[in-house]
């Protein structure tokens, strides 16, 4: 595996020196290293919004890269730093949840907590681990130390419960789970669920006081102001509009529910 | 020509994991290629402003240097994608009028449809094209590939019509083209033409309700809270107050006249 | 000193053109070097957030890197361009005060008034000196050459007065310096100057109304909506609130007061 690639996701926005700083830490340790960013708008403290971007982009990076990920309103609590190794990339942030996404699709081998304090900086703040913690961690790694090098393995790490859309009473019901840059509202209801709850019947989609009987192919094929239902290039069910912005039109908010209903 | 470095332009915002996707598509085919951004914030489908952009910041890059620009509102109708080949640089994105400004200063030496599927990703969406299309071809090119290697030349392409300044009844009329984070109002009158146009007569410039009556050379010889007249680095006539925020004191909006006329 | 890595602070927002400019200048001079951004959203023209957020992350950069720093209301005006070099590093920008703070902490060796014309872009504009003469220097100096090559040595440069916390009547008056994306208030107290106050007895934050008795050691400390202070990772007094925003709680803005005072 190649592994002079680390990307960076956290919530710690653009306008501070927090990013600029892990990204020094990390320079030091590995001059060669090639450094992506993910995103750094994560909602603050938003564990979930954090996974499903990181979950969106990981796979698109080549094998070995290595994902560091930060946010983590838990940081100077005992929640533990890891690192994730799975069938093809290293996962490097605190143990609450963030990488829930990423396990369920790709694989994981082996997880260690980061206890060896060797490849930390000298001094660790209690309120800023990705500089003091992840990043010397992911710059080491990147120089290719095996994963034990930095702690013991263990057996579980932290899931959140990412809600599932469910079969209600001839519904599926789903919420709106992140709203992007152009106002689209991406739901967490995906292709396959889709298509097995509806089985070629006619269905109505419900968002936001709207009804919506079809589904479009790309966001060409829809009207002006109106919103149109596509599948996104996630692969989850998101209301559009085209040249338009879906949230402002449907004031739509994040968490807001979604519902398939057969028949017209 | 040196061709590993690859820029990008779009409207994706830098929140959502889009741009990360592109960026990882390209190092998984070309792990060593240079990314730098130029904005990832055009105004949401404005493919006018994308094109003033980028046409302000792709001469000052290598020759040989990739600009991947994707503002798309048409992604997944049968707009081409393209690769234009200029004297010194390539072009790759939509075939919507995106590079209608390059194209005037850079001649264009060839252009190509982008059909052949196999430098594409295996799968591609209707609503993603940057990541599908656009990117894995940037990548393939920064590697060396022939342009004539991703489709058939053809003879034309999409040229939007910038409406030019013109002079009328003793008066040049022109619009504010782009506001920057500055506040500043650049025009779409460039020094040639004004100089052209007032040929050392005195004039008025009149925008947002002011009348500005001289040219000033830099910021620093304004006076605070008045705006004053300059050509900034792109060339362009432009509004600005000296340690302010010309759009907010004038209450100008992008496309707003301005209006050179001859005289006291 | 290795020098190919070259970090970019500045107040030109990421919307505009401006930045990617100052890139491309640079890749044309040295396609090898690493370029890594600080912060773009520096408060237009707030030579003194500049300044305190390049002194928050230059140090974590490895030895011998260039920090280029543009926050230049007065461009175009006598102002010099300077090149400071320090015992461990080398800080391009305008001669404005942006370096102060970082002069504080690392030893001046020498000043370079930027003078050669033979660095600087063919033609320089009068309002963009970020483009036409700190990159094309930045990008040289990275190649290796000498700090003299660009021009004489001078003797002084300009330092800018930050006003420092001091005692008054049995109180410790600093203020609030920089607040960060995530709402916390920073201020201008540093842990050796409070304990070198507070001398072990007890004491009273004030600040925004509020009255705090307890220092915190991490974030995970405070209770959810209530106000505490702990010494962030830049080892000064700040005021946070656990997964939440503390400037929206306490309505501070920057340069208000923060006071400690001894006793109940």
């Amino acid at each position: 595996m190649r592994n002079s690639i680390i990307t960076l996701l956290t919530d710690f926005g653009t306008r501070d020196h927090y990013v600029a700083s892990m990204k020094g830490v990390i320079l030091q340790i590995n001059p060669k290293c090639t450094l992506v960013d993910i995103s750094h708008q994560v909602i603050s403290h938003d564990i979930k919004e954090g996974a499903f971007l990181l979950s969106s982009a990981y796979s698109y990076f080549p094998k070995g890269t290595i994902h560091l990920s930060v946010v983590d309103p838990e940081v100077g609590s005992p929640r533990k730093p890891i690192l994730l190794v799975t069938m093809n990339y290293f996962f490097v942030g605190p143990d609450n949840g963030l990488f829930t996404l990423v396990a369920l699709r790709d694989k994981v081998k082996q997880v260690v907590a980061l206890t060896y304090k060797k490849y930390f900086l000298p001094q660790v703040s209690t309120t800023f681990h990705g500089r003091d913690i992840f990043a010397p961690v992911a710059g080491h790694l990147s120089l290719g130390k095996n994963p034990r090098a930095f702690g013991k393995e263990v057996d579980s790490w932290v899931e959140l419960d990412f809600r599932k859309p469910k079969p209600e009473g001839g519904k599926l019901v789903g919420e709106i789970f992140h709203i992007d840059a152009f106002g689209n509202l991406i739901s967490n209801i995906d292709e396959q669920q889709f298509f097995n709850f509806t089985k070629a019947r006619s269905f109505i989609i419900r968002v936001g006081g709207r009804a919506i009987q079809r589904l479009k192919k790309g966001y060409c094929e829809g009207k002006k102001n109106e919103p149109m239902a596509l599948f996104g290039s996630g692969g989850f069910l998101e209301i559009s509009v085209r040249e338009g912005n879906a949230q402002k039109i449907l004031k739509v908010k994040k968490d807001d529910q979604i519902i398939v209903q057969i028949g017209k």
